[in-house]
């Protein structure tokens, strides 16, 4: 007999620069306000989902991340699996928490996601998202870079691992542009975006960013690819965020006043496809909606994976909120701000709340928990009863190599 | 309503050294074989759960690891959960492709298990190991030992990250003397295991080490670390092993003739616990034969975790097969040899069959499944009805971090 998953409790640390502290006590603070959160003890936990895509590299705890975050809280003996699909490592854990849950396995699940990127070796950082990427091929296309590169003289362009940029602004840089030529959007309706979300992280207590800038600043900030400046990227950070799931039965058991249901999530990996082809987005938007009994008017409230401002523009699109091409007269009109019709990022999204890879798809849930229970403060959504997540991750072919939607409702 | 998860198709690749290849061609040669052997399509998998351990470290293939093997036969669109658990990342993955189909959720799931340790660096296999514990208290160790080692001038003892050894062969000989001391096992009975595995590898054409070895060879052997000689220590290897798992409904569509049912699998973390007190291996075990509805002397065969040979003793007696601190005379009883009453590794075992590490756990389930559909050649168990897999990995406080087991029927 198949039930929702209930949201039973969320929590997160700020996210931010903690050169000072470990991955364990990141990971450590946020399942203990999520525990807090849910009104239960450790000693209910059944099973952990963690999501991490970079302590290998940045801290070289490669292997059993969630079991030495979890054993430095006197959390042991349940089933630990560690999850990993890069940028979605936490919406990864989500979806598999939720699906325990779900299909009666499991009456209380932790899923949590933490990520330490700073690192006193700012190179290790950025070569983590290199390792998003199909590492085989892309020394093959770098090497040919690099021959065509000498024989003509001409600069290779791209950028390689330990670069002093994540490679993926380069992917998006090319995407945006693209999306400039074909549909007329401009670099301005870019730099609206950051700017609303910046607006959203000003009241954000736990974002990296809180510093509100104008689409002015934003356009004269520093280049980092074209037409990408600095604020429409989203920033390396350090963060953890954790959400306990319960089934029906628990959830009476605890009574739970102001339940949000799972509705649906949907775990996607992207494929080649054609430029008029759907893209994964399109195709996991479709089912998660289907699977929610919900269309996209009907969403109160959204996070999506605004890794860069284009990226939160392609979102729109593929996410039905808009049709496609008309993504940045969407936020040119309002409509996706605070106040708005249908208000994106109220976190202040990946660009300001700030994006601890496997960190994010939980941080998101914890949003948009919130929003539904009307614990926003500043930044609530009034009414809000039906809210989305979509976070995705890496690069496969020429689309994201995972992509989760999952759509609340309370 | 709950069901048994049915083994539709398995396979392999050949463990070994193959600089050449890389971790996309061995994924790919194990999930073509398995989908060979079950008699269905690409088309037909629903999901995939990958589990892989080093390659991060390895090839630097940090993140996304299962969607680039799987794109590379043309594999994607469906969910790919990347799964890590250390030396049992490849049991992580059987355990949840297991727990989505018992739960419902798919028809048609795959496990993977890959992994390439080999590299022109020597030492980026080895330090692939020393991941596996918590990083940041061993430093904190490696610390103290070396500030002592200099104030007495005595020697700090264990290996540290990127030896020529994995540091689990420390904590594996600290064990095995502690063993000899408390319940009289000597070295003799550790060779035998090795002895008696290099005998069921020579078998087994898909094994690293194909060479038969007396006793006597096995402890002449140069030491590695008191009393672990060389052939008592899992060799680095090269490999994949490919696990389909289908539904009841979906066995009987497809016309499986000796459908292999997985009855119980049990995934647990270890913790601290006093030296009397029942380990992580005694509490999984308990488990799956409850789950199971089976005892220890219903098993007809069996694949454990001999990382050392030592380590096959211990998983004696935790997993009930005689009573603890009688490992050693089952060995030399000659109970656990294929012609035994209990055949344990027939495979040749991490031993001689290999340990790619994410491989190892899937690997296990493809000779079992092989056993128990009688399809082992000159290592057949005769009449094999039940079957158990035991998977362990990485160290957390005084135990593993993670041991699966599996039980499987025909």
């Amino acid at each position: 007999m198949k039930q929702n998953a209930i949201v039973a409790g969320v929590g997160m640390t700020h996210f931010g620069k903690h050169l000072d502290i470990g991955l364990k006590a990141i990971g450590a603070e946020a399942v203990q306000a999520a525990v807090k959160d849910a009104g239960i003890s450790l000693d209910d936990i059944q099973a952990a989902y963690v999501g991490n895509a970079a302590a290998g590299l940045v801290t070289g705890q490669e292997c059993i991340r969630g079991q030495v975050i979890l054993r430095s809280i006197g959390l042991g003996r349940i089933p630990v699996v560690n999850v990993e699909n890069a940028c979605a490592s936490g919406s990864t854990a989500f979806h598999q928490a939720t699906a325990m849950v779900t299909a009666g396995a499991y009456d209380v699940v932790l899923c949590l996601g933490a990520e330490k990127l700073y690192s006193e070796d700012r190179k290790k950082s950025f070569s983590a998202f290199s390792g998003a990427v199909d590492v085989e091929l892309m020394q093959i296309i770098m090497e040919n870079l690099q021959q065509s590169a000498a024989k003509g003289g001409a600069s290779a362009g791209a950028s390689g691992a330990g670069e002093k940029r994540s490679m993926f602004m380069d992917i998006y840089a090319m995407a945006a542009r693209s999306h400039m030529e074909r549909y007329g959007t401009t670099a301005a309706q870019y730099a609206m975006v950051s700017a609303k979300n910046s607006r959203h992280g000003s009241m954000n207590p736990r974002a990296q960013f809180r510093e509100e800038l104008t689409v002015e600043q934003v356009l004269a900030s520093p280049m980092i690819a074209e037409p990408l400046t600095r604020p429409m990227c989203s920033p390396i950070g350090d963060g953890a965020a954790a959400v306990i799931l319960v089934s029906e039965r628990k959830a009476r058991e605890l009574g739970i006043t102001k339940p949000v249901r799972v509705v649906s999530t949907i775990l996607r990996s992207g494929w080649d496809h054609g430029l008029d082809e759907d893209g994964c987005g399109d195709v996991c938007a479709r089912e998660a909606y289907e699977d929610a009994g919900v269309g996209p008017s009907g969403i109160s409230v959204i996070e999506l994976h605004d890794a860069s401002a284009p990226g939160e523009i392609f979102a729109y699109e593929y996410l039905g909120l808009c049709p496609k091409g008309e993504g940045g007269k969407l936020v040119q009109d309002g409509v996706t701000r605070l106040g708005g019709r249908q208000p994106v990022n109220t976190s202040g999204g990946l660009l300001r709340k700030g994006h601890p890879i496997g960190a994010t798809g939980a941080a998101q849930i914890v949003e948009l928990t919130e929003q539904l229970q009307g614990r926003s403060g500043a930044r609530q959504v009034a009414g809000a009863r039906v809210a989305l997540a979509q976070n995705g991750g890496g690069n496969i072919g020429t689309d994201v190599a995972a992509m989760c939607i999952s759509v609340l409702r309370i």
